[in-house]
């Protein structure tokens, strides 16, 4: 690679206001989405990058694959709950699921900071190996790689996935239709109100215990049931709320929520109140939101609550006749509002 | 994942002499070893990851994938013959080729720290899209997530990437024969040397650019003239040395060198003199070492030659009869000395 490289177009971002990544860049609001959009999806442009799915899907000799990956720097790297190696590969095998594909093989690239107790990564690797077993995926490849004391954070965990889909169930937000149901598998805003607790030194009436579980055998489910899946999202940095805001903007259409059928644990609640967060955009790492067909939406609920990480699954809206790609809430008190993307940052290294 | 995990079973690394990770648990030698092999293989245990190859081959529906993933750590992230983001895309790449597997897909999961000016990032991005458009791999998945500043180091990238495998030829260290010939694809060291010179701002007659590049395409045309080929491997962190000792342990044989027939730049050597080196130990990023039949020795050479990556390959030794997983090197001046993998660190954070 002796060639020099032709940098006559220059960088689309907003390089007067924003001239250095801020933390905001990775805190899943719209800093992080036009960074993601102008920097990379333009730049590597085609169109299974274009998607923006939680994985991207191929077709290898008439075989449908899903592929995706996850950098995690959570901090603090134990957590109620987990560490971050159940979410290393929750988080990963909860992508795939997102595609309608069966988890089969993970890989682990592994940034150690210099200094970090040995017993401590063990720990880590343990929590991998176990999470991986319980999933059924086999971390077949990876890399090692150390730097200096302070240049880094005790541990980043990389890892990316392979799943293969096994249906012809298109998954995706262009297949969304007016009057599907939204469905949310579970009550939100654990994993981030488990992880600030954690950090700030706070305690609740009682622990807050991060979400953090695999969801892929409720998809799977879900798909051999054969219901009528348009679309699924698993919700993380940014929560709920950004997740609806860029099935909407993808989509083209609008969705209407009720505030009052959000599953919110109380002791969550509690501490978003006190916080200043609003669980809406609190990240979750074992929650899900799926569109399916109206008809469609007491099997998949039926479906959900069979398993015990989807047993608090609740029906929270539905997509409306409007095509204007927005989200909309009703209040508890009956007045509706527009739900838009935060700017700047929530919550940064939840994840 | 509210389940406590069991660790009765307790770290089997020698953690009374090493507590804690040191910068040389990254550096390809004896210690990274040891860790890859306690912490993460025996834990992870299955045959595909067992067999410690650059990347997991398995079969999809009857089509043969290979899969690999690497993390990039290397600093400075500009250095005379690209930066991070070609480093990014042709190790990995290299990775799938060393299994014999045509390069298809990338992932890309970025961790940037606070503070990366944008148009850093840009120039970096814009590298990883000409390397893969030069390569014809495409970049489908990816993630950014940013760290505090103090808690990172500008930017590290891990890739993962699935290839296919088109051909029934199994390459892999137990497929070498006595006699076999060992071909390496061109002159060593220029990548360690390269990020050493900027690092530590010496300057040498003439500047020693990089050799970071894709041999995808020279593997490619060795299997497709037939060529039998029994092993491959990268080299990179650890140099060739290192790549032969771990290829001898896995095989079983004895590999035997000729100090003499090793392609190195006068300039690189120098260098090596000067900061007290052995170029076989010094990291390279487009380079391999090919094991092949004895009859096909000189059909691999020319094809190797009439690529510009690989132009100054050579035959550097053969496989001997003995099988005492050894490598020997005979000097220059006729003596023999076994080749050992180094311990300790040689220059970390090449890659």
């Amino acid at each position: 690679m002796n060639k020099k490289i032709d940098f006559n177009y220059s960088c689309p971002l907003p390089i007067e206001q924003y001239p250095n990544v801020l933390l905001a860049h990775g805190s899943g609001g719209k800093l992080m989405h036009q960074l993601i959009g102008k920097m990379f999806i333009n730049s590597f442009d085609n169109p299974m990058l274009n998607q923006q799915h939680d994985g991207a899907v191929f077709d290898v000799n008439g075989t449908k694959l899903a592929f995706t990956t996850d950098s995690y720097v959570v901090q603090p790297i134990f957590f109620p709950g987990g560490n971050i190696g159940n979410l290393a590969v929750n988080g990963t095998v909860n992508d795939l699921a997102m595609c309608g594909a069966k988890p089969l093989y993970l890989s682990a690239g592994v940034i150690l900071e210099e200094g970090l107790p040995m017993e401590r990564l063990w720990e880590i690797v343990q929590t991998m190996k176990n999470s991986a077993e319980e999933t059924g995926v086999q971390f077949v490849t990876g890399d090692t790689k150390v730097v200096d004391k302070g240049k880094g954070d005790s541990i980043f965990i990389n890892t990316a996935g392979i799943g293969i889909i096994e249906h012809d169930v298109d998954i995706s937000p262009s297949q969304i239709q007016p009057g599907d149901a939204v469905i949310v598998s579970g009550d939100i805003g654990r994993h981030g109100i488990a992880i600030m607790a954690e950090r700030e030194g706070l305690s609740f009436e009682s622990t807050i215990e991060s979400d953090c579980a695999d969801v892929s055998k409720v998809v799977m489910k879900m798909l051999d049931k054969q219901i009528n899946v348009r679309c699924l999202r698993d919700l993380t940095r940014g929560g709920l709320a950004s997740a609806l805001v860029e099935i909407a903007t993808s989509s083209g259409c609008n969705i209407a929520i009720k505030e009052q059928e959000i599953p919110v644990n109380p002791v969550v609640q509690g501490a978003c109140e006190i916080l200043g967060f609003d669980p809406m955009y609190v990240a979750n790492e074992g929650r899900f939101v799926a569109f399916v067909s109206s008809d469609d939406a007491n099997k998949t609920l039926e479906t959900m609550k069979s398993f015990s990480v989807s047993k608090n699954a609740k029906v929270i809206g539905k997509v409306s006749e409007i095509r204007d790609k927005m989200v909309t809430l009703q209040s508890s008190i009956g007045a509706t509002r527009i739900v838009e993307m935060f700017s700047g940052e929530q919550l940064p290294r939840i994840c």
